[in-house]
């Protein structure tokens, strides 16, 4: 047992201070946590300015946080801790549509609409035909399977961030399978956009010379009873941010070539299985 | 370079994406804190009701800060990090005065007052004589040293935190040594106090079983023109928080025999000399 913290004794002596009886998981996250992040500031040698430094960003990170706004969610995603947490939780076998971020812009609620119905409210943005099927890992469709969808407008926006200008619900809808599991539904074509880049997190995106800008996508979060969800992105092959995405969400299976339809009113295409597996 | 973010390759596609001409010391920080942050969470496997704990923890630590109040500074303070980081900083040779942490309580511009003179305004708590030498390494005192003293009331409250209550300025005192490098003055005995718990940081140390309190301790800066300040404290011998301090501030060093005086007003005396190191 350590009595005073020296700079070579610094984990175990705060690791040493938990009290015996405590939530075991809880002990193993904290001792981790302590260890990495003394080996951090021993590793740079972190010195008095850049320890404040530190200090006043989260500071400031907090501050700017509210309901409409999760600027903590965006450091995490920005630093490739959302995915990496996302894709420790959700290895899926072979097969399997992988999982992505959820985003801050998911809504509960978005109105169910029939198969082939518009999610395009405000007529704004190149339509699009979405179809697809959802299908269990050996290639069966699943019926009553629900599609909750959400993409941006054609100028990079979520309804949610335009109250007053989009209409609710903006390029949104929930979908239910039938016993073919086929969805279908008309959309836009999404386009890319930057995430909120107007505070702490884009300053320091700024600092090490990284751009805020996320690859052209749409929204998915797929569920059936039995099997477990999937919550995912479909993105616009071609897109040039596709291999910067500011938050690390791409994934090569999830690149999707929208074709283009010549001389229709809906101009393009895109067409997705999603493959769920059993729980 | 890595296109797409895994598991397996999560700190090399963040690290990577940082521009070429990004300042180096700004790079290697960054670089170290992604690579020690994801292999946190790879260590412990992080899951994502844990990952949004610390989402939230992190918000309601930034939510919390004030001017009166920096609750990310308390974080720091009780994961051992500010000591830590103060180790690293203030690497002494032997029979220097050893560095502690400021603490949140110091306040600038303390009335400059007289040797002898006393800095207890309120009359409360057990008077104490603090007495000693600021000396240079070779044991030369050091004439026109300042010291900036503070410490608690008897009650464990420093003046700031009980504005109406106690007298601006209640112990403490600005003093400035002459050619003998001597300081005396009178105070009280510290008490021992919590760190402020009522907030996120205190409901982390009730989860993992710790208690708030630190040993009592008067804190100094002291410096001299060609000397490296000292920021530090005495604490009193026997403290039944001495091994336990919540903030891991105590080196044996630092700990001082505080000697009862029988039948005096004064009741205790605290001697203690400060070594500088030339710059
Ligand atoms: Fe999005
Ligand atoms: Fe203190």
């Amino acid at each position: 047992m350590n009595k005073y913290l020296s700079e070579f004794n610094s984990v175990e002596t705060v690791n040493e201070r938990m009290s015996a009886g405590i939530d075991p998981r809880l002990r193993k996250v904290m001792e981790s946590l302590v260890r990495h992040l003394h080996a951090f500031i021993r590793d740079v040698e972190l010195n008095e300015a850049e320890w404040f430094t530190a200090i006043e960003f989260l500071t400031r990170t907090g501050k700017i946080c509210s309901n409409e706004r999760q600027e903590f969610i965006l450091l995490s995603d920005v630093l490739g801790v959302s995915m990496l947490v996302d894709a420790i939780n959700y290895r899926r076998p072979a097969g399997a549509t992988d999982n992505t971020v959820l985003g801050p812009f998911h809504v509960a609620g978005s109105p169910e609409r029939a198969m082939g119905d518009s999610i395009n409210l405000d007529g704004k943005g190149e339509t699009c035909l979405f179809e697809g099927r959802v299908l269990d890992i050996s290639g069966n469709p699943i019926a009553g399977a629900s599609l909750d969808v959400w993409s941006d407008n054609h100028d990079g926006y979520y309804d949610v961030q335009q109250p007053g200008i989009q209409p609710p619900f903006n390029n949104r809808g929930y979908f239910r399978t039938g016993p073919d599991g086929r969805y279908r539904f008309r959309g836009i074509k999404p386009v890319s956009y930057p995430i909120p880049h107007d505070g702490p997190v884009g300053q320091m995106l700024k600092a090490v010379g990284r751009h805020p800008n996320r690859p052209a996508h749409v929204h998915f979060l797929v569920g059936a009873d039995g099997y477990e969800r999937v919550c995912t992105h479909i993105f616009v092959a071609g897109d040039p941010y596709l291999e910067s995405d500011a938050v690390f969400g791409v994934k090569e299976s999830l690149v999707v070539a929208f074709e283009a339809i010549e001389g229709a009113d809906t101009k393009w295409k895109a067409n997705f299985d999603f493959v769920l597996k059993a729980l």
